[in-house]
């Protein structure tokens, strides 16, 4: 039994902890859960986006964060020789929230020459703090300073893989002292980012500060896949636009990017065996990315505590392979069909497990990868009949059941990755795919449950279609995955993923399209919230503001999709006008 | 007479250049200039967004550009002691541009985690290199490999003022020297962006090269002021979004942010004399700017070469001010109009003044002041009569006169700023205005023509309110400034401006709305274009693909304002599917 290392803080009592200590890969996995305390009412837990587990005792006080002289300690493990992987994690995330925690203070740097302005202005400001805190102690508010956030991690070297620890607690004590606890570095990333989404400026004091300390907060995820569906194929996304989707993925603690790669569309997945594949079947000379494009975008995601599963939809979805590989093809199908399927054979399958062994060994390093298997457009194999291992596939459903189990078998059996299909796996090709396939399911919440039942892990996307522009948010907090599956086989929902599809969407418009509607998403994931999005409506427009501070161009939340902000309204009042009567 | 310092190139020709040396200032200022020998059907400039004036000779050579060693190499002035200010700002640019001429080699650092992988990719990628460069030998194809950019500066400490020298000189040489040349920090600014379009990545190689070496660009703006107008009021815009915003315009070598600050709606810049004013009227507590947050935004513009001009609007469009300061309106004003006008007393031009003297220390540096004055409500001023100097000013337009008049007065008078207003003042105010007032055209081209034959200097934005939505590019790209202005008042033609009003945008969709207009604008003021948006039709394609690389949200060239993409279409070819057939 593992548990978080967390220090005894003067002036609060950790001991409770223990009743708790087994939050974490348990809790994570049994999505039954129900925070036990939060409340809306709470106006601590109410200003972090996705809500938290549960705070104590959260006091009166208010704590000012020294921005000049603020710094993370990491664990004493990280100073040595040698330092454990979880250590450059945590030091790049150290770079980021020293940003995030003092946003108006984020540029030192480029201040060099308006120096003579700036000391003018820092001195103006200390005699307004010294005021300020003047006036706190005349009315008796309790005051401290704090200059370091201190971040225990039991095991600096977890890696992040499904189910990992993420849980942790963050402690801020009546004498000023900020702890992160927690078992993994995933876990301390998650709580540096409620830590952050804490401290507060002032603009009066011209200070950062966190109020109603001290306060401890408990927290870990219901849910231990929560993804976004990326699709690069149907228009391309270029890196930074990946990037910028990863990082706003961590502010809402999201921690899996869903890329679908390969199209009808287009192919701009690099291949070093097979280079011709996006030569010819990308969309564009430049639209496709470099090998090294690819492992800087997962490794982009690994420093923010996002996993990458890759997705290689197949047999249908497949067109693009066709340019360079019409080999990979039915002759007859390549003349008729304007969408076409692999020919279900050994050759496809041999040469597909060749690529997908290149690319779980060279860029995705994930223990998942997705095979896609949707909307195999079966009239490509019309008449179509394969005789192998003195068996015979003759109609669409026994050639599909073919594919399924051949690719499952190989992905799994032989690169020894745990494999995810679309629900058409289950539904069309049930009787040939073994227990361990994970089913993501798209069509209704009918079919989770039924794969669940069938012993399957599942994944809801279900109701969480972000190209569906006329689906607003309310609609998807309020999409609870395990509310139609029998309670013991809840622990097999892993979690969901928004789908934002790019037949509507390119690098122009994805952001706002995603946003805010997967922070609902996120929070129904992490938090699992008892309250429905009633509930929920100004803490979502508090959190879009805090995207739009941090450069995530979130729509307003009136709207469901791309329209224009409403009047105006802006972020924190939607209401009324802000002219003078 | 200044000339650029341009030093022998061996392999290159460039004595040519005396006969070019006065670009620069003079032809800044003379917008009636047109480029000499640009040729849309010419590869090299076509592949330059906005068109560069002049290109020499184009041959048909390829450099490798070696990104693993590139290097910028500085002037020798800036290895000094106490180097010139416009070191630091050559510095910022390298870092930026090492990022941009090699963007799928922009992270190294991030990489260490997969660095076997890293090793095994760049060892086959360096023998892809040979290969290439085998092929291109046996085809003949002269190869050059280039490993660093010299710029050179004559003075490096020219201020970014209006009619800066923003000339460079481009030259990359058949032994592959790259050399930009230039008078001044900016006009090197704008040749190293201009270099960077022309650095290509080649997915078969693996490398980047420069096409049709050797070759010599010249280029100088034909406008000295080309701008956007940000409107921060309207919707509230985070620091973030103007740094990209003023990033994206470094691109399209627009080098003016008009910032309109203030309005009816929310008054959200700061002042330590007065913290009261936005204290009391922003739109809420957290929309609006620190001091440092202004002067960070104005810091990075410079780095960028674009200045920052601020505009206090006033007499009308000030309702905000009134939360905190209604002792600057008539009682009657304030109980009857929705939207107020300040008062035109001298206890509120006092006021103002010492206002504007502080903003101009502390933060706005620019030579220019904006003023706004346009549609003042003159129900506000219902029955009002002033007395002041032994005048009595008592009906709507008296009253404007005198508060444009005194305004003027004391911006231009006591605080030495250069005054922009909009055409208001020169429709309704002219007999008061003086002709060093700057004219900002809204309303119709007629009114520039009589602005520049009053005496007055004049910008245009008729034409080009990016608020418009169903207004597209070619209308904006086709807008010439100077088309209907005598020859001899073209020069006072300062330029123009994009007007990005906020009522319909806010940090969610403001790029894609300005973008890729916006970069329309842009050519029609650096270029001049002799040609219209007809021809410039799939370079603008381009160029917005190259926007979505570097991360700027610009929206499709087919639609006008915030649509979804059509079709499957992608940015380089928004023609046919890229299904099989």
């Amino acid at each position: 039994m593992r548990r978080c290392d967390v220090q005894e803080t003067s002036g609060l009592n950790l001991s409770q902890l223990d009743a708790t200590e087994e939050f974490g890969i348990l809790l994570l996995r049994a999505a039954a859960v129900r925070p036990s305390s939060y409340d809306l009412r709470d106006q601590l837990s109410g200003r972090v986006w996705p809500l938290v587990r549960r705070v104590e005792p959260g006091g009166s006080g208010t704590l000012t964060v020294d921005h000049d002289r603020h710094s993370f300690h990491a664990p004493a493990a990280c100073a040595s020789h040698e330092p454990p992987a979880g250590c450059r994690v945590l030091q790049h995330a150290f770079r980021r929230y020293q940003a995030l925690f003092f946003p108006h203070h984020a540029d030192v740097e480029s201040l060099s020459l308006l120096q003579e302005d700036m000391i003018h202005a820092l001195n103006s400001s200390l005699r307004r703090l010294r005021k300020h805190r003047a006036d706190d102690r005349q009315q008796g508010r309790l005051i401290s300073t704090a200059s370091a956030t201190d971040v225990e991690v039991k095991d600096l070297a977890a890696p992040l893989d499904l189910g990992v620890n993420e849980s942790y607690e963050l402690a801020v004590s009546i004498q000023g002292q900020m702890t992160v606890s927690a078992q993994t570095v995933w876990g301390a990333l998650r709580g540096l980012e409620t830590l952050s989404q804490l401290v507060e400026y002032n603009f009066t004091a011209e200070s950062y500060a966190i109020h109603e300390i001290p306060f401890r907060i408990q927290d870990s995820p219901s849910f231990p896949h929560r993804g976004l569906l990326v699709d690069s194929a149907r228009h391309f996304l270029p890196p930074i636009r990946l990037k910028r989707t990863i990082e706003a993925m961590s502010f809402a603690k999201l921690n899996v990017l869903h890329w679908h790669l390969t199209e009808d569309e287009s192919f701009s997945m690099p291949s070093s065996s097979h280079p011709e594949l996006a030569e010819k079947g990308a969309w564009s000379a430049d639209e496709r990315y470099t090998i090294r494009d690819v492992q800087d975008v997962v490794e982009f995601a690994q420093l923010h505590g996002v996993r990458v599963v890759p997705e290689f939809d197949m047999p249908g979805h497949v067109s693009s392979w066709s340019k360079s590989h019409p080999e990979l093809f039915e002759q007859a199908c390549l003349e008729r069909s304007r969408r076409l399927a692999f020919k279900p054979t050994k050759d496809v399958f041999d040469f597909l497990q060749g690529l997908l062994a290149e690319w779980t060994t060279s860029t995705f390093h994930d223990q998942f990868l997705h095979l896609g298997s949707d909307e195999v457009p079966f009239e490509c194999w019309k008449g179509l009949s394969i005789s192998e291992g003195g068996k015979t596939y003759s109609t669409p459903t026994q050639l599909f059941q073919h594919f399924v189990k051949n690719m499952f078998s190989r992905a799994h059996g032989q690169l020894n990755r745990s494999v995810i299909f679309w629900d058409e796996a289950f539904v069309s090709a049930r009787a040939e795919l073994p227990a361990e396939a994970v089913i993501q399911v798209w069509r209704d919440k009918a079919t989770l449950s039924r794969a669940v039942q069938a012993g399957h892990r599942a994944l809801l996307s279900w109701g969480w279609y972000l190209d569906h522009l006329d689906e607003d948010w309310r609609g998807m907090y309020d999409n609870d995955p395990v509310a139609e599956v029998p309670e013991d086989k809840k622990e097999k929902v892993l979690g969901g993923e928004g789908c934002m599809w790019g037949e509507t969407v390119d690098g122009s418009d994805q952001a706002p399209t995603m946003w805010p509607r997967l922070a609902a998403i996120a929070e129904r994931l992490w938090s699992s919230p008892a309250s429905s999005s009633a509930a929920a409506e100004s803490r979502l427009n508090a959190f879009r503001c805090l995207l739009l501070r941090r450069g995530v161009a979130a729509a307003p939340t009136q709207v469901s999709g791309r329209r224009a902000p409403i009047g105006p309204g802006s972020c924190e009042q939607p209401g009324g006008p802000g002219l003078a009567a």
